[in-house]
This record gives structure tokens, sequence and C-alpha cells, in this order.
């Protein structure tokens, strides 16, 4: 069996971390494993399997030899790094939002589009994590009548602002239950006991980046170049697990028990689904482990060709380190 | 100036304590203050201005010589002493569901629709807590164009379970910042880090009784008996504050700065609508006061009539407290 080269790009950071992990648990037959993060980084070691392996710094020619490198690090440095890494030959699948729109770059979910990867030029985009579990949700939904529209709000965990964010929910936390003083630095105010309505930068149009990725990245992953989707992100006081809440309009009017069972059908998905019993995603359940779950699947009361849900799953894990991985994978099993 | 017999029922829970307070803030011309409640809190005493007031026991001859009520206890309480309470010859304001949607009883957001309440029979409800913060939110755009249906998810505060819920957030963030064990008794899963997307019973097509509220109730207050609401209620580990993400549809297109305009004239409504400079509702910054924040108002971008917004507003005082004494208000401006 071939084994690969693979780097990891930003390593030490909560994405990288979590790349770390999933190469493990997923078996993927690694030969070397080359850990790269910025100077201040270098010398610091990471477990994988029974080895330590030492940080080093990520410069241009630290990716020869390489068949893969997992990007988990911010835009500038995908972008410094981009050419380097496809020069050397490797795939780069890219965590950030650098390469996301580039027409020649394919933007990936395995489980919807997962041919998608194998028309690369070197470079294939991970998609936004709400993005990534919001998709999962509905696309067995899509598989049955296309869908037209969207809404989506989404309640999304302190994790999406990496480890520093899931510090500070703690720390203000751990302030406002031993009366100490709140701090904020990651978030522009307190996060514990609050909710706050902006991920992202905002456009002219009053939405953030972070709230057009919904409709931009949907259009490209599922091939619905005309969907449109009003989106509200909101940050909320959870850890690691986002959740959202969905309205689909589809062409046709679909049954809830048939959407069930092609949820039921689809790799990726866990449906939760019994409100009667109290079954339904929440994000306690969903943190740390890769599947979305799926629930309290109904009929919009306000379109008859509509259909209300809510999801929830691991922002880190399948909203970025575990898709990134499994986009390698679907290479390898490809044979490219 | 006339001064008033009024009694509160059940007096010590969240609400009821919470209508003790407005009653001082608002100057209200009391002359009796009768607080009621069950066996087990009698004796109690809560502070009133200068006074110490003994809670005494509710029973059916307990309402006497009162001009109004108001009513913080459950259905089954508020069922067993309205007849009691309307044979005393008072006004019973109730914050219960037990009535709302009786038609000889008037259901009132005094903003919205004061002058339902005078057309009263003895009883006047007080509507659900998201409903009415979601309602003041929207009714500017109301008035500028009659409001055809309304996606909204709201994000709604432990207090929504009074006192108790309050606590199980406290305990558990306190157990586990401290390694101690999460217990759960008034919410079904733990809270604290999760979210929880059932608040009510469930009905049989796939919606809570909460949810159906928004729909119901805002039929009778806005006077809109074909308005359709498709909700999504969703606890969240916040104290005391909801907020909603609401999608409406109006008969008309509008301007999002007409919008802001009306809102800014609406009284019981602060606009805080300056994304580029993070101003936006949040509920640490409307908890413990009676304004309901508006703001992240933007066109729709699935329907050419919609508009987007984000709200938040306490919910014990707006949603609760505030409105019952704002409705006995109104009634003693109109010398009912």
């Amino acid at each position: 069996m071939k084994k690969y080269n693979i780097g990891i790009l930003g390593a030490t950071g909560a994405v990288g971390v979590q790349m770390l992990e999933c190469l493990e648990e997923r078996n993927i037959p690694v030969n070397e494993l080359r850990l790269l993060a910025s100077a201040r980084s270098v010398g610091k070691k990471l477990k994988f399997k029974d080895q330590e392996i030492e940080v080093i710094e990520a410069k241009e020619d630290a990716f020869e030899g390489l068949d893969f490198v997992l990007g988990a690090a911010q835009n500038p440095i995908a972008l410094k790094f981009a050419d380097a890494i496809v020069k050397a030959g490797a795939v780069f699948i890219d965590n950030s939002s650098a390469f996301r729109m580039k027409d020649e770059v394919p933007l990936v979910v395995p489980e919807i589009n997962g041919d998608d990867a194998l028309k690369n030029n070197g470079i294939i985009a991970n998609p936004n994590c709400s993005t990534i579990i919001t998709l999962m949700a509905v696309s067995p939904i899509n598989k049955l009548s296309k869908i037209l529209s969207m809404h989506a709000t989404t309640f999304q965990a302190v994790s999406g602002a990496g480890v520093g964010g899931m510090a500070e929910l703690e720390d203000q936390m751990q302030a406002l239950t031993n009366n100490g003083e709140i701090k904020t630095s990651t978030f522009p105010y307190q996060i514990a006991y609050n909710v706050i309505p902006q991920i992202g930068d905002f456009l002219e149009n009053g939405y953030t980046k972070e709230e057009m990725k919904m409709q931009n990245e949907g259009r490209k992953i599922m091939h619905l170049p005309e969907l449109v989707v009003d989106c509200t992100c909101v940050r909320i006081p959870v850890m690691r697990s986002h959740s959202i809440s969905v309205s689909v309009v589809t062409e046709n009017p679909l049954d809830v028990k048939a959407i069930q069972d092609e949820v039921l059908k689809t790799k990726g998905l866990r449906l939760k689904d019994d409100p009667a019993n109290k079954v339904y995603p929440m994000p306690l359940n969903t943190t740390d482990q890769d599947l979305v779950e799926v629930g309290r699947i109904r009929k919009d009361l306000v379109s008859p060709n509509g259909i209300t849900l809510f999801c929830s799953g691991d922002q880190i894990r399948k909203g970025a380190a575990t898709n990134a991985v499994q986009i390698m994978e679907y290479l390898i099993e490809n044979n490219q």
C-alpha cells in the first residue's frame, strides 16, 4: 500500500491539531508527516501515533517531497505559500478562504461534490465551517428536489475564532463565577452569557462576509448557480459545535418522511428527529465527533414547498479538519 | 390624584418580583399593594419603596377591594382565580397563556394595540415573551406596509423557565469551571455551553406550542388574521434577554432607511443599527431595562419584499412584567 508524505501548514492552531488527530483516527497511510508553522512555534512537539514530531518553520523550500499539504493557516499564509506548495508537486487542500471562489479551484464537501476535487490544478479549497454543516444537512433535500432558496440563522461556537476564542469564553466564565474581571480581546464584546450578531466584516449590503459565504460557496459546492441564501450569523457561548436553523424552498413539495429516509442514507449525517422523545440535534452531542446531526424536519408554514430543520456539527472537525482530510482521502481513493 | 389597590398573584416568582420593581420605577399611584402567592410563600416579605410587605395566601376571597390584579402565576393558578378576581371587581392582567386566545379577552402590547385593552370584560392577557419582543421589533415595518409572513429563529434566555432556570445555568457554570457534577432538572439537557431546540411541548405539525404562539398571538395583536409565521425556538445559555433573528415579507417593498426612521419614532424601541461601528442588538445590553433593541435591518436576499433584522429584549421586563404594568397604566390613563 502506498504511503504518503503529508504536511500540515499551521499545525499548532485548533484546526491544525485536529487535522493531526484525524490523520491518526482515519488511518491515513502516512510515510512522512511534516508539521509547519510560524517561526515562534518552531521546536514545539506534537504527538502523532507513538512519535513526537517537532514543528519546523514554514518557508518556501519546506514543501519539497510532499504529496499533500493540509492548510490550517489564515489567508495571508495560504496566499504566501500556495505557489511553492504547487511547484513542489504537492496538492494543497486549504482551509482558508483565499482560494474558495477562484474558478480554477474546486471547493469541496466530499459527500456532496467529491468528484470536483479530481479536477484540481494543485489547489483544492475547504469550505467555510457553517456552510459545510448547513449544506451537509440540506443535501438530502436537494437530492429529492432542487433547492431554490434558503433562510439560515447560525448559532456559532467560539472555536470558530480558534484556540483564543475558546480560551476567552472559558476565562470569562471563570471570572463570572468567581467575581473576577471580564476581559475581551478575540471578540468585540463579552461572549459569556451573551450573543454577538456579527461574524466577519460587514459588506455594503448589510450582510457580513461570513453570511454571504453560505450563498456564494453554497452555489459552487451544490452546483446551484441561482441559489439565493439569506443568512444571519450569530456567535454564541458554546465551545466548538455550530448549530443552524434553516428553512429551504424546493422546486417541488417534499414529504418529511422522504427527507428523513434520505438523511438516513446519507454518509456523514445522523438523523436526530424524534421530538416527542426529546431527540433533536444539539451542539453538546456533536462535539468532538465527525457526524452532522439533522432533526426537527418539518413543513415550513410559510411556503408550500418549504422545509424547516435544525442541525449541529463540530466546527473544528467536519466544519474544517475532517472535511480537509476527507478531501485528501477522496483523492487517494481515486489515485490522484 | 387617584390611587389604586393593586394585587400581584404569584408575587414571589421572577416575573412577580419584577412587577413589584416596575410599579415602583414607573411611579404607579399605589394605595394598597397586596402580594399573593401559594401557601408555602406566606410570611415572606418583599420590599416596595420604603415598606416591607408580607406575602399572603392566594385564596378566592383574597381579591376584595382590588382595582387591578397583575397575574404572574402559571396557567392552573390563573384559571383557578380568574372568576374570583373579576367578581371582586378588579381587572385581571394575566401573564399566563390560559386566556390569550379567548375571543372575549384582549391580548395586548400597549405600543401596538393598546386600545384593545379598553374593550375588556375584566381579563386582559399579556402575550408570550418572545412574541412581545419580536412584534415590538417588526411593528414599525407593519406600519409602513402590511406584514404577510415571517420566519423567526429565537435565542431564548433561561429566565423564560423562571428563577429555577437561571439558578440551573449558574450552577452548571460553577460545576464546569470547578470540575463539579452537572445536574439538570428545569431543562431536559445541560444548557451551559449548549443550545436546546425545544421550548414547550411538541404539536402534531412538528412545531412546539411556543413556536406557534408567534403566529397565533401575532395575528391577534397585530390584527393580521392571515399572518403566517414559521418559527424555531431555541434555548441558549444567556440569563434573561431573548434575541430573535427575523425575516418578514411585506405587501410592498420597503426602504431600510424608512424602517430605521420609523424605529426611531416608536416608543419602547431603541435603534442599534450601525454595524460598521459594531452597533447591533445584544442580550447583554438589553438586560434589566425596558427597551427592545432593533438592528441589522437589511433587504432580505430571498424576497424582493423581504426585510431581515435582529432584535433583543429583556424577557422578564418587556417580555412579561413591564408589559403587564404598561397595560395597567394604559387603562389608568384612559380612566378605566
